[in-house]
């Protein structure tokens, strides 16, 4: 007989993995000396690991390290690493041991959804969003709750849009910079929402993966700072350009320690082993780091001028991480389709906004920035011209 | 106020880790000189990943392979490598297109109980068990149900026990051989199993991990070469010894492909992209991974023969992974306790049954027999002078 189906099954597709498929059968379709396909749908930076990273690596490899199993929450020596980062780079005291290293962000949500939420509880977030927020907490049984945010709002909550909510949600999820609007709160508004949130017993759940990739126009907050019963994500792989290494950690809340490494010990027993001795020595390898960012610097600062000129002049502030979302209501009301038609007729990759919110997704898109730097300068005149506007170099 | 700690704060820990760290405390805190600490508690090879496949990791590294993500299912060649196994080692057909690529067993299970299953489902398994399935399971909201085994079936379900059930469960967790008892079920008994499930409606979920791990008192089967609609969950942590490095794979049914992906697009992004490459290959590393088995065959048969002269006499039938799952009830009726006090008393780590048997894990205890060898011939003679018996070399 036919077998059952969970309702896990009808998790929708992150699609910007499908967006990175499509690209690449164009890409290995196109004919020989054809220009190439511009990538700004992808999430994760060109750069691999740091070169001081991947030769930790292969130190403890040819070592002949049997990497095995570490304990849950890591290695002790990249716990306590982890913990002197808040101290140098926010001024933060986090002991080492509400540290736990993670299989990336992704594995810090679910052992953070699961320690602090019940299904059927209610977990607010502003919209547009990441979608795997949603997808993890939906799969859990829990309830994304969106809070529509725009331009006025830095595509940011407020504490007012959170006092209007009746009932209360459990928790809110917060991401500053955010994806993928790439957008920042000012300091105070996020220790105003962090204090908030204590008064009103929600838990704050602060993902702060796009820490490090900011461009001074809002400084960061790390809710470790603010708030002693939030939960931080954070993780390897943007800062420290290390996406496929799969390595993460969290910065828990007392009363979550306990609890979360049980969760951890029954569904991940550990990180990878060899990622965790990479990561500890990614902290040592800041000067290749910030060549990375002054190369996101310069690509963010020729989008900022080139785009609106090229057509797509309604951009979000990009405040932080490598995105811009692109209000394309002018150009279309369908941007599934005009990123088909984009790829297909500019040879330029870039995710619709439907991805990040079903509502009004349909009129933005994402453009990524963390591609090659000359892709990045040629992009704005692909688009130019395939709009037939002026483009760069034009008035 | 005080914020709200979800039910997954429940978890129970899995005891071998707490086990584990007693063990490495107390061998710290050894005087210089003192015999060590044998470990049995251990569920990993003591062995490293095998020499080439740590050795592809290191020219991947050393070339400056960007380690990016790959797609949530995997690198297409180690897909198709995975694929070939199924060909030449069970003669079973596999398309690479069912073969899903996970962050070790740990990650392929979410997976699995997602897709296949919905929160409030139960899920039946024998016990004693691998504790994690049923944390995992209730993590997700579904009910694991415990149909108790004993040595009169080789510790393993059997149709009878299934038919018995009413309501009958949502799905099956096979596992052979398994863990604790490291037994078997012969091959007949296995595909009428996998038969039953299928007419049945019920979704057989094979946790083959130990495969390879065998010592010929009863052939393999593998559901994916008896059930179209079973999802098999493996693991390059035991026959390949890659514990720490965190990858595993699913081969699927085929109504499940999309949304095991879809899932693993949101939960996981993908497996670590290092591990990936040493994990293919480790299928070119058999005559290493063979004398890693040669030395299990070596010291199982030296604790069977000698550790029912030290006192335990009742031992399951070690048909294949690296336990032994001994009833101590003639030694004592609080396996936490007794394991202890062998730790401090003979300097031997193993796991108490409580972990993997709630209701009459109180009088078994796990010996795990993947470390030293030496070590694995020292362990009876310690514990028959522990228990005052004649010992191996007795009568």
């Amino acid at each position: 007989m036919p077998l059952k189906v969970g309702r896990g099954a009808e998790a929708p597709p992150f699609l910007v993995m499908d967006v990175i498929s499509a690209a690449n059968r164009r890409a290995a379709a196109l004919p020989p000396g054809a220009p190439g396909i511009l990538r700004m749908e992808v999430g994760q930076p060109g750069t691999g690991a740091p070169r001081g990273a991947a030769e930790a690596a292969i130190r403890a490899l040819s070592a002949g390290a049997p990497m095995g199993y570490t304990e849950a929450f890591g290695r002790p020596s990249l716990r306590a690493r982890i913990a002197r980062h808040y101290a140098e780079r926010y001024g933060a005291a986090v002991p080492e041991a509400r540290v736990a290293v993670t299989v990336g962000a992704s594995g810090a949500f679910p052992l953070a959804f699961l320690a602090a939420f019940d299904p059927g509880d209610a977990v607010a977030m502003a919209a547009p969003f990441y979608p795997p927020y949603a997808n993890i907490l939906t799969a859990l049984g829990m309830r994304p709750l969106l809070l529509p945010c725009g331009p006025e709002t830095r595509w940011q909550p407020t504490v007012a849009m959170l006092e209007a909510l009746d009932p209360r949600p459990a928790g809110l999820i917060l991401a500053s910079p955010c994806n993928p609007a790439g957008t920042m709160l000012p300091p105070a508004e996020f220790a105003a929402i962090a204090a908030w949130c204590e008064r009103a017993g929600i838990r704050l759940v602060s993902d702060e993966i796009y820490h490090g990739l900011t461009y001074g126009t809002v400084p960061e907050t790390t809710a470790a700072a603010v708030s002693a019963s939030a939960i931080v994500v954070n993780s390897f792989s943007k800062y420290f350009s290390m996406t496929g290494w799969r390595i993460g950690w969290l910065v828990l809340p007392e009363d979550l320690v306990r609890p979360v490494e049980c969760l951890a010990q029954n569904l991940f027993i550990s990180a990878p082993h060899v990622a965790q001795v990479a990561a500890e020595a990614a902290f040592d390898c800041g000067e290749e780091l910030e060549a990375n960012i002054a190369r996101y610097r310069r690509a963010r600062a020729g989008l900022l001028q080139a785009l609106p000129r090229a057509g797509f002049d309604r951009l979000s502030p990009a405040d932080g991480a490598f995105y811009l979302w692109a209000d394309v209501g002018h150009l279309t009301n369908d941007s599934v389709a005009f990123c088909q038609r984009m790829l297909a007729e500019a040879g330029i990759a870039a995710t619709p906004g439907v991805d990040f919110d079903r509502e009004r997704g349909h009129r933005f898109l994402r453009f990524s920035y963390c591609g090659p730097e000359a892709d990045m300068a040629e992009a704005p005149r692909r688009l130019a011209a395939w709009l037939g506007r002026p483009g760069p170099e034009g008035a």
